[in-house]
Order: structure tokens, then C-alpha cells, then sequence
């Protein structure tokens, strides 16, 4: 079974025939067989959710629509029956958005179709880091040698500690920049302040400041962005090539100045394009590998309409 | 104009006619004409909704999804007026899930497009009853003799009642068995212990405990499942070929001991896949009946696209 | 680029090219390129977001759904960053209703994709205009002389002003009826009492009260209907071929007397049939205007699948 958990089951060459099938979506290249996705979000998200809304249309499958708000999860049923369900109706891969990390524990053995982890709480979010892997390939075309800075809320995102490791692997060098209190020490890579971060990087990836996961929301917004956040002056002292991500949705003001979301050197809604070609990847990946193991499951029935 | 409101409106061959349909289903071989549905549930659900939206697609039909929540109906919108806006905006058929029992009384005369009811608060909800007697029929291939026993909430079940009277007509033997202040005095058919149930039901038909309909919710869970539920110990002591119906989502642990939930006589999760199919013969059935019958409205303009 | 944001930017020709694509939508003669359109709610609304729906699906379209409710929006996001967001997902065309009178003054620089305003707080509904004015044209062929009264809660609406003005544009007598607190003062065409109104008018155009938007809910809705509104009395005084029309959700027994809803000269339900048509039209028409522009930005390419 092929599923997408976390991002350190991924080979090399995993990631690589990942980024060349979301080049061939972008083109409109790559097609799988008629099938059912369940799309299974207990917490909200419009650009993840819709995300892979798209990339389901654009690959011509159908989707199964949850919401958690309207269902039986009110009845306390379990995410193991809520999963078994979909696959009972149908569905012939899930995508699951949940708030407890490492959620798919519970799912291993017993479901037989494809899972995609849409973000198990403060664990991994693998089609995001896939994105920003896959829009810094697109940029430069290789890993090895890349300054990648990672800043700002590290502790609490769920793809500064997965990025790190994998672009490490792939031969960048990865450092982090945010406020001391947001380090993770657990990490081994180096802290820079904010200004020798700008000046050196090839990428700089911000993190959203996950302020619905803090206790105490940030009292000095203006405060952040001058001491840690990227002002304009700044980007002015950037490299020349060099670019910059953030996941979205942005906080304007606070981690990244407002003028320049859509700055020359922002990848920001070109993040968004790609994880639609990144997640028709995903899927092709995944769906691709129920069809070629032979299942011999009654769901396999279900693959045609 | 053929709708789907209660069981005893089906005649014994509308029923196998049904049944012969889901098959087919199964394999895909039943097709409609291109078609808008409406699903408009009024009280939660994820297993019927979906089924109905799954079985609707597999059929190559448009659906209209509507969500109480974010409607019209805050407006104080009546249902008769919501139905008829559906049917305005190009619906077809209409699948309705609404707390109100007989509810379809206020529409029938009215509406001109076929209903399939999904549940009418306490009443019926007759496409779960189809897709029970369904899967028994795919197991025995027959009802003549078989003893079938209706175990637990029988006085608050929208099955029960309408599932012993028609299994009654099909020639089988059916007994209740549950708490006695769960049991319905108006029906006339024997209680037993659930020991004896066990030891001679060829199938075991468990309800779910209707927690949200309950006042007092289940104070001894434990106790439940030891004096009226299916153990372990129980299940043991059934007929070899016997098997066990839930309509789900299972209180595990309540009605039935949670290893049971997928043993080797559970068909829990087959009925979820044979309520696609056993939808798609019901949609099948109405849409069908509203084509051979001519309809001289303006609404059939809408048919195609 | 081609918006339909109010029903000022349009001109006669225009409006008769859209009611003429209405025609042929009605007969499913008008097909555009394949495209996703992203329907933004951010009011609840039965009605215009399925008409909406249906029209894309009648058209081929594929559709992105939003609801507020469980989106980044919770986040804080500003109306343009949710707007670029679905641009960068794929969208080729936004749908939007928002509290927010001229919410499109925000978007029109940033945003390069076709925007069709669903309603702009207490501004206008440029499709339930056209609505309203197809449905006249449809019944007479042409505004020319036509007494049109339009009666009700002329302050609140958002299709009052805008038709007023078109109609009288277009050749129409147009006059208002209704509660002089609800008068507006800004509007220079008459007010005639309910008892003459009926009498003298070709089209009653009733408004809905929008009593979520008033601070005080009407106490005395017997009254109100005696004074103001359509009672089965009045009807039987209007002209032989006069119609009524009403944007519905009608308020029966306040704007209308129930037995009205549905009689012969009622054109409530063709309305919102006609919603879909002209929607289609709407639709078709800004799709279209994208397509000839020859755009050049990345988002082109998303138009395939």
C-alpha cells in the first residue's frame, strides 16, 4: 500500500518522480483511473481542503466531501469506523486532516486503501513540504549547495522540522531565524538572527504564525515584524535570486511586510499553484499503487462506475 | 410518479425488483439518463448522505447538496417552499432526511418531481431498510422460514417496525429481543432472551441506541452490553452460518463486543457497500418512473443539460 | 476583463444579448471551455449560491464551494488574499456575496480573473436584476410603456434602486408602493397606494422584507399584509395579463397572501428558473470575455484539464 505519512518515508527518488509528475500536471499530463477520494478535514482549512479539491477535478476524480460539523463523529464514533465508512461506500483513497498527531496509527492495519495525511496536528503536513520542496526545485533545479533559511515559528509548525531534515538530505544548508522563545532544541541545525539570514540565504522560507495554536496570541504585531519578520529593507539587502515562501494563509504586518506578499521574489501564490500539480502527484503516486499491488479486497470493485 | 416514502407501499416484486437492480449496481451495469438530485438533509448524517451522494455519482448523475445550516431555512423558509425552489432551479428527484415524521404529507401534492425519503424523524427510513433485507437476501437467497431477530431499541428504531412487518410478509420468522422499556407494545411479534435469540437466529439484526433521541443518556454502558448485548460468549454460541446486521455507526463496546464488530459473521460493513448499490436501484426506480411516465411539466426541460 | 459587479456597467445591448443566451441555455445550447468557478458565500443563501451551482454544472463547469464557516477566513484572511487564493488554485471565475457594499473595489487591481458579484451587502444582486428583467421580457417581449410596480421594502433591497433605474432606461413606467418608512428619498419615481398600484400595473415586482436586516422584526404581519401587501382581494382587481413576481423566500401571509404564491399569474417559480438560465448567460458571458482577452498570466494555463 502506498501511502504519504511522513515525509522520511520518502526516498530521493521518491521526491524526484514526485516533482516530475507534478511538472506533467501542470501540463495536464498525468491521468489515473476513474476513483473515489474521501477528503476528511476535522479541523478547518480552506487552501489545503480546496487544494486537493482541485487537484481531484483536475484529475477527473470524484470526491467525497466531509465535514466534521454535519456528521456522525458528533455520534462519537471513531476516526478507525468513520475511515472504514468511506472505504465501504467507495472510496478508493482518503485524505485526512486531524488534529492528533500520528492519527494514522490507528488506521494501519485495518483499512485497505491509500491514506494522504493532510496535517496530523503538530506532526507533518508531507503535501505541504512536498510543495515547498517542489517550488524551490522549479527554481533552481538542484538542492545541493542551497542556503535555505527556515523562519520564524518553528516549535510550533508541522513542516519546519520535516524541511529541515529532507533538505539536509538533499544537500542544502539548512539554518532556522525566529524569537528564541519559538526555537526547537531538539533540532541540531543553527540559529541566525534575522538579518544575517536575509543577507546569505538562497530561500527564505516563513512559517506561519500558527496564533490559533498559542496560547497567548501576539500582542505586538509590529513589534515581530521589526525585530524578526521580513521588512522591506530587508528584502532590499536579499541576494539577488534568492526567494521567498510562506505556506499562507499570511499574517500581513506580522511575519512579512504587506507590500511584499507579492514582491518579485515571492513564491507565495505560486506555493498555491503547485500544490495542486504537487498533490495530483500525490495521488497519481498513491492511487497508482492500489492498482499495480492487484488488490484482492472487494473495494477493488469500486474503482470503476 | 414513483417515490420511495415507506416499505409497505412496495409491493413483494418491487422489492426483489429492487434487489435484482442493486445487483447489478454492483457491477456497474445500471444507468439513468443525466439527471440533477437534490439531497436535502435536515439532520445530520454521514453514512446515509454519503451513500446517497456516492450511489448518485456512480450513476453519472448531478447532485445538489444543501446544508440546513447555511440556508434559506433560517429564514424560516417552509419545507414545501424549499422542495419546490429545488425542483424551480432544475432538481429532478429529491432525497430528504427531515426530523419532522410524515413530513412528505405537506409535499406530495404540489411537488411534481419523485422523493425518496432518507429518514422522517421517528417514522421510516426506508432505503436502510432495503439495503438490511438486501444483504440478507444476497446471503440466503431466499426469506421463506429464516428466523430473523430485531435486537435492542425497537421502540425508538425507524426500522424496526417497518423491517419486521415486511419480513414478516416475505415469509420469515421475526422475534425482538431487548430491555423491556425499549419494547413497543403495539407490535405483535414475540420477545425473547437474547440467549435464546442468539442460539437460534439465522440473522442477528441489531439497532443502534438512538443515544441523541434518549432523554437519559446510557448511564451503565458496560452493564448493557453484559445483559443485552452481543459478547463474545455469545457470539460463539451462534448457528454456524448465522450473521450479524448494524445499521452503524456502532456504539462499540455497547451493543456489540468491539472484536465483533469485523468477525467473520459481521456483514457491518457490507451493508455500508450494498447501501450504494440498494441507492442506486432506488434512484434508478424513481428517476425511471418519472421518464417512462411523460411528464407534461415544465420541470422536464430540465432533464438534460 | 469582463465583471458583472452592477447593472449600471451594462448596457442595453448588453442586457438584450444576455437575455438571448438565457433563451438558448434554457434549450442547452450555450457550452463554454472547460473551467472551475469558485462560489464565495460569505452571507447564507439557499437560492442564489444553488442557482449559481447548477448553472456552472449545466454548463460543464467544475466547481469550488466555499463556505465561511469552516475556512482560513476563521484565520483572519482579508476578502483579496481568499480571492488569489482560488485564482491560485485554478479558479478561472468568482462568484462572491459579502456583507460588504463594493467588497469588488479591493479586488479589481490585484485580481485578474472575471468577478460576478452575488450580492454586495445592502448594494446590489446584478443576477437577481436580470432575473427580474428576463422574466418581464420572456411574458412581453419588450419594456416599452410597461407599468412596472415595485412594491414593499424598497430601502433595504438591493435590486429596488438598480432595477428602477434600468427599467426606466429601458423604456418603462416604473413607479413604488410600500410603508413610507421604507420609502427612499433618493429615488425620484412616484409612490402610488397598493389599491391603485395593482389596478395600474403590467408587472407587480415585490421585494422580500429582509427582516434580518431590520432592527425591529415586523409585530403585526396580518397587518401589514392588509395595508401593503398582495391580498387575494387586490389580485383579483390587477389586469388581465399582468404578472407578479417575488425574489423569494417569500414571506407568505406578509408580502402575499399564501393561495397567491403559486396562481396564474405568479411567476415566482419561472423566476428562479430563469435564475439558472440567466446565470448561465452570466457566466458564459464573463468565461467568454477572459477567453477572447488572450490572457497572459499563469493562470491560463489552468483552464484545461
Amino acid at each position: 500500500m502506498n501511502h504519504i505519512l511522513r515525509m522520511c518515508d520518502l526516498t530521493d527518488e521518491d521526491l524526484y518522480r514526485l516533482f516530475d509528475k507534478a511538472d506533467k500536471a501542470k501540463e495536464n499530463k498525468i491521468h489515473v483511473q476513474q476513483a473515489f477520494v474521501a477528503n476528511l478535514f476535522f479541523e478547518p482549512s480552506t487552501r489545503t481542503k480546496m487544494s486537493f479539491e482541485v487537484a481531484e477535478k483536475k484529475l477527473g476524480l470524484e470526491t467525497l466531501d466531509f465535514t466534521s460539523e454535519s456528521s456522525s463523529v458528533q455520534k462519537g464514533e471513531s476516526l478507525y469506523d468513520t475511515v472504514r465508512t468511506f472505504e465501504a461506500l467507495g472510496a478508493n483513497a482518503v485524505v485526512i486532516r486531524h488534529e492528533k498527531e500520528n492519527y494514522y496509527d490507528d488506521l494501519l492495519e485495518g483499512v485497505s486503501i491509500p491514506i494522504i495525511n493532510g496535517g496530523d496536528g503538530k506532526g507533518e503536513h508531507p503535501t505541504q513540504s512536498l510543495l515547498d520542496l517542489y517550488t524551490i526545485y522549479q527554481e533552481y533545479g538542484y538542492f545541493e549547495g542551497l542556503t535555505v533559511v527556515i523562519a520564524g515559528d518553528i516549535k510550533h509548525s508541522r513542516v519546519a522540522r520535516s524541511n529541515a531534515y529532507i533538505l539536509n538530505r538533499l544537500g542544502a544548508n539548512v539554518s532556522f531565524t525566529g524569537p528564541e522563545s519559538w526555537q526547537d532544541e531538539s533540532l541540531v541545525f543553527p540559529y541566525l538572527p534575522i538579518d544575517e539570514a536575509v543577507e546569505q540565504c538562497d530561500v527564505l522560507m516563513m512559517l506561519r504564525i500558527q496564533e490559533e495554536r498559542h496560547q497567548n496570541r501576539i500582542n505586538n504585531q509590529q513589534g515581530y515584524l521589526q525585530q524578526f519578520g521580513l521588512t522591506v529593507d530587508r528584502e532590499k539587502r536579499m541576494k539577488h535570486k534568492s526567494i521567498i515562501l510562506h505556506p499562507a494563509p499570511v499574517n500581513r504586518g506580522v511575519e512579512i511586510a504587506s507590500e511584499l506578499v507579492e514582491c518579485s521574489r515571492s513564491r507565495i501564490f505560486q506555493q498555491m499553484s503547485n500544490g495542486v500539480y504537487i498533490r495530483m502527484a500525490a495521488l497519481e503516486h498513491v492511487l497508482r499503487g492500489g492498482t499495480e499491488n492487484e488488490k484482492t479486497t472487494e473495494t477493488s470493485t469500486h474503482l470503476s462506475r
